[in-house]
């Protein structure tokens, strides 16, 4: 079938939040993908998700994947701690790769990913999907024109919904899993730029219980750049009002700020006085960044053009955050030198 | 194949500038239709739209269109003068018919489409794709869920872009095309209420060298309901800064604004001050609209639930517009009664 | 003493709800002017409110004001009916006179008032405090600048926070008192140009009882100008979210909206979503611009400079509010001409 | 004369641009003061401004001033370097003390002229204006209510206008005489807290060919409260478009943004898309909290009531920025404890 050749096929791997909804833009919101296969080592987990989102297939190990020759390419959605194996072993396989944030969690972990996918000459692109953000993408336009000029500070900031169970965050996640977005965000408003000092402060606020366990729910990151920009990145796990991303980036041309937070731009005046929504969850405020990042990499598999969110885009950001976390550790300025030897 | 079969099959009468965007939506943002045919009279055209769209077929008479067995349901698109023609031969062609604005421009027209669509059993749905834009939701879910009240006052206006040729608007164009957007907003945003009288000035202030051949460019409604509400809806057919629609809903409990008119929510602070881009045109205001609009066509047809926006809704509108066009000619306030007999 | 020569001498007639804020302005707020005396009649009203203020002294009888020698000039905020009588007895005085809006409530009364002023050789500047708004200035610029061109559509809404007492509002109330406002905004948003044709809905939505005495406390106005410009006036006795005053004023370079109604710019993000307070009444929401129009006519007091807001202004915008009451009693639109002769 | 008892009498320390602001405060916009006297070594410089200004003496010696019984209250606006000097004297002489920030450029210093106002029984009042700008006020008045519960993060910034003449900008002023009202701004917003420890960086990057000379123009610092919550501060002396203010207070029950940064809240939406003009100076943006400053401080001399930002704000401001001196001397966080001793 003519049509079908053009379809990029698919498999999810991971099926829990992220994975359910990145299954769900292969299976719903893109044209031009399939999804062949889920793959879940939980019992039965694979096979729900498979049937809720009209995959052909459902498979409890990775490896059914790799020897899935409908699969072209796969998304990652598995636990962080399994991304670069997964990242190593899919490009072995020759299959495609978009693995979700952190693509790994140390740099020698990081190189091997990006090492791999470069052996087996596959795409390899990583779940920055701010990037593919209008308020992203329009304030780096104005970069990219030199409306702003060299940055001089940049800010980022995440805040996300309550509710999350202290139980089931592993210490660090705060850097490598939140905050490596904001480390992202100050290097993507800041081109050709990169880190050389960071500087964390970092409590358990929220949880202040489980400050001695290392949970880590609140953190305000410095990081200093290579042409002199400051950026500030700062983090929270608990917003009561939802979830928040801001950036800004300042130069001599002016401030282009970014982030609204708003569901809609309806605005209610009532007794109450104005009140507009605000937005609840990462997967509302960036639909539509989530689907033109997994577009944009269907387009990458297909064309054999560049993925837009490389490997060592990962690595960098990969860098900021762990000398974030040295930061913490020893209450001082870490210089990037010494997390990437 | 179990999936094809799942899908809508979609022929669009008319290449044009909506043509195409509708045949856009069906062919590459939804998921679950299938362009199967696009038909336009103009030599060439349904070929040249057909080929970029990925279509099955071009037609250049509408009746190859009924008798395509692959076509389930048609999106008309044509010259406004055929709308009410096109709906009724589709709909005895055992087609569900989307029907851009106006569905029709006679009253007699508007009740035989809905007739015939009645008469076939198919679904009827017209395009008024602010209705599914989010801010208008949003306030008439604040409606639905009593916050505001019966309504008192309300307001919608268009403003397109500048540069439209007035060799090719046709007399009653701002009632019957523009302004009908805005006479079904006022209905959408005043659930269950009527247009009882309606009071139009209008003029060519934009092009007054055409105000002898009819040409009125801009206008301003006032609209009575049977609660008493009063609502003003307003056009220009120029405007310097893109394509500006907003609406407002006012009652005892308070107000709701819709429509913000920016392309993102990024801010740029520079020496000129504060700004922010605007939307160019309706196709990118309303981008998600038009998909939505679209997709619940589709739902309606697969599904057999009834289409959001009715044939009715569209003999509403028309009334209105109708009556406003008799309240220019007479320079008087006409009630509804007198164009609906 | 030189400071003390320099100060005008202000007599407040009227210790109403305006009058105490004018009196507040005069004897707080502005440096240079001196509050003399309070005027009122009913038993009691001038001595409070003198001692208060800390006025020299107190009178039951605008007489008495009229041969205070200390009293350079007058603010009238008697009730309504009272206004143009007390401008010309202020005039014929030799008193400067500052009238609160409507300066008269027919056309020949306004006449007599700006003869009165004119041949006393005294200044008269009528309260249309909105024209000394930040916002309504900035859009007048941009007017007198060229930027917007000649104005093609206007907007100007009044909605007064809740809690009128229907037996205290006189027929007429909503075009004469308030509407007034916005019939002025027209004008000075429509530099140059004069109403020739006015079309009215008004209706009692918020107190429907109260139809048959005549009060009517929501209306929408539109009026044309000679310059071809259409303006939308519109009003309502009750809002539940405060005071709301907004304008728009579009023309070919672009539109300009006026108005925020926000109490301050801190935004609360929190579980309710995002709010912020909105304004209460009009002293709060136009504090600075009272403040300004009590400077302004101190100015032209001491200078002899022309008085910003003329009897003229006053008469004009009356003009239009009798042809609004007038085009809802006929239920048609009425020229101008009708109602000037 | 009784009107007059009630005056207080205002002498100016300082004819400097802060120095003619206030002085034209106190002269032209607060009722109820009376600007008795100019003091300014520089030739000529206090008898232009007392002309300018309507004041009643000018004196070349602030010796004049302590001698002066007319003078009640003083209005220091020096240099910064003789803050703490004038406080002392003024305080000595029984004259009550309004002191522009910083009070004092070293800890001891700003000891001694606690010490002295309360000695002399004077009321001491510090310039942190911000306090009194409605924004600030709407976010404490939150935090007082409880709304936002326990700060966790918060932010502010301060971007003057560009301009400024690196060879007159003494060393530290990023910290002593523009962050100080940021450190203000955090206590402020922060009850009851104090700070711990403080990280900073900065850099020349608006004049590179200064850093040498210890001119830093950018800084960003974070400031760890004993409450756990994290604040950044950050300046630049540099803005193309203007005065940039700006907050921001995140606690468990939402957050607080206050700063908005636009002239007017009029929008003009034009071929270059939506604009809006922003603030040129502290003292556009901040008008009516430097009036309202100055009302306070008045109210405070005449009442006995205690000023309302004390010198123990300035202290506590001021050990805040010589920290934020000491980390970037020595590139790593300082305890507040090491430079308060």
């Amino acid at each position: 079938m003519e049509r079908s050749s053009k379809e990029v096929g698919v498999a999810l791997i991971g099926s829990g939040r992220m994975g359910s909804f990145h299954g769900g833009t292969v299976s719903r919101r893109l044209r031009g993908t399939r999804l062949v296969a889920v793959a879940d080592p939980a019992p039965g987990a694979a096979e729900a998700l498979a049937g809720a989102l009209d995959a052909d297939r459902a498979y409890t190990d990775a490896a059914q994947v790799w020897a899935d020759p409908e699969v072209d390419a796969v998304v990652i959605a598995a636990p962080a701690r399994f991304h670069a194996g997964l990242v190593v072993a899919a490009a072995e396989a020759g299959k495609h790769v978009f693995c979700e944030k952190p693509m790994a969690l140390s740099l020698p972990d990081a190189d091997r990913a990006v090492a791999a996918a470069r052996a087996a000459g596959v795409a390899l692109q990583v779940g920055f999907n701010r990037r593919f953000a209008p308020d992203w993408q329009a304030a780096r336009a104005l970069l990219d024109a030199g409306t702003i000029g060299t940055p001089r500070l940049l800010r980022s900031l995440t805040r996300d919904p309550g509710g999350f169970d202290p139980a089931h965050v592993p210490p660090g996640t705060i850097f490598l899993e939140t905050l490596i977005h904001d480390f992202d965000t100050l290097r993507f408003l800041n081109p050709g730029a990169e880190a050389v000092e960071v500087y964390a402060v970092a409590d358990a606020l929220v949880e202040p219980a489980w400050r001695d366990r290392g949970l880590l729910d609140t953190a305000v990151v410095t990081v200093r750049f290579d042409n002199g920009a400051v950026g500030t990145a700062e983090a929270c796990f608990e917003a009561a009002y939802g979830y928040d991303v801001r950036g800004e980036v300042f130069g001599p041309g002016g401030t282009a700020t970014l982030g609204d937070g708003r569901r809609t731009t309806m605005v209610f005046s009532g007794a109450g006085g104005r009140t507009a929504e605000t937005v609840g969850s990462d997967q509302e405020l960036f639909a539509g960044a989530y689907t033109a990042e997994l577009a944009a990499f269907a387009d990458a598999v297909r064309t054999g053009a560049p993925a837009p969110v490389t490997g060592q885009d990962a690595r960098a950001a990969l860098a900021i955050a762990l000398a974030a976390a040295a930061s913490v550790a020893g209450n001082r300025p870490v210089r990037l030198d010494e997390v990437t030897g």
